[in-house]
């Protein structure tokens, strides 16, 4: 998994009914990132976990072409070859599915980059954010936009968006550790400040920054706490 | 309006059919700010305007009270007293009359803070974004929300923001003049990385923020462009 605090870069690549392992949920191999064990790990590899995989991708595949509108669990049915019914006593309905397969994209695999420097190491979370919001079919987005619909899709991103602004606060320790950033900096408001404007620039603004400007949140946010002000 | 670039506070509180004159839209009496002539100022306080405003006046009360999708022509009708056939005739759908209700609620009003310091000028605009974002029935966040399903309050919403972070560029201007900024200072850039913050807390992460916490992220950004590192 390389998506920074934006989550997956983009869909499964995958037909239909054969997800791609690339990028699919790794069901089975991964606990919830909320720590609770995930369905499909009962017994890794079995049925269980391959039906899971199958339902979840379909789930992501149907959300990033069709919409929140187009996603129903009749729809994930018919892509994934997963029985409805099953799909029903499982997940309950789309919002749980697609909880599902967030917190199934969380998992322990990803860590901040460590470059040495806090500029960099912003730079680099900025970057991961801004491919993952601006991929074609962009996951990210779809999964955004449906957080305004469905409550459990809502609490599934704020989870992971939770976990990844945690993993990543050791950024901003480090800096403060070499001396780069003042003593008592506070890591989340510092990774807010890089990261929000990405995000507003994209979502609300509908101008997505190109990679130069998206680099340029990161190096504002490093200059607040590091006393060289940037123009 | 005393709103940020978040946008109007709250929707007018007037009941079913009978907009409240302080915070309903003020047909008639501004231009969209996109410039166009706005379709209920060619006879100021008459009829055609009366009925504009009563249409956008409940577009934005069915908005906060139903959501996007409670929101259609024949909701609008009811609450307003205008006829379905005049809704559609004028605005053609929702996503007109949204559209509308946004520009209108625009106009040439709004002027931003001018405290004398950066950092209390973007924390005063931090907190009239916060508050919008968190009132009580805030139109901010049910227009965000609906820029998600329409194209045309996605625009208008896009032409709202643009406009605004436009009006508050004199604040980083003005400190750059008084020598508090460095020279060459990108104000967009500025007010993003003050404002976007708040955003993400309360959108993304359904975590909003505490006035004391969106004075903190004006206050880093403000730090980012003066060089006096914060903690």
């Amino acid at each position: 998994m390389s998506a920074g605090p934006a989550g997956r870069t983009s869909a499964p690549s995958g037909s239909s009914g054969t997800p791609s392992t690339g990028s699919g949920p790794d069901a089975g191999a991964r606990t919830g990132i909320d720590g609770r064990s995930a369905p499909g790990t009962r017994r890794p590899g079995g049925r269980t976990a391959r039906v899971r995989e199958a339902a979840l991708a379909a789930t992501l595949e149907v959300l990033t072409d069709k919409g929140f509108d187009g996603l129903s669990v009749d729809a994930v049915a018919t892509r994934s070859g997963v029985h409805r019914a099953t799909l029903h006593r499982r997940w309950g309905d789309v919002g749980g599915l697609l909880a599902d397969a967030l917190d199934s994209s969380a998992g322990e695999g990803w860590t901040p980059p460590d470059t040495g420097s806090l500029d960099d190491d912003l730079a680099a979370i900025n970057e991961e954010v801004r491919e993952a919001l601006v991929a074609p079919r962009s996951v990210t987005a779809a999964v955004i936009a449906a957080s305004f619909r469905s409550e459990p899709a809502a609490a599934a991103m704020r989870r992971f968006l939770a976990d990844r602004y945690e993993r990543s606060a050791v950024v901003v320790d480090r800096a403060v550790a070499r001396g780069d950033a003042v003593e008592g900096t506070d890591a989340h408001t510092v990774l807010l400040a890089a990261t929000a404007p990405v995000y507003h620039r994209v979502l609300l603004l509908g101008d997505p920054p190109d990679a130069a400007t998206a680099r340029r949140y990161a190096e504002l946010a490093a200059a607040a706490v590091t006393g060289h002000p940037q123009p």
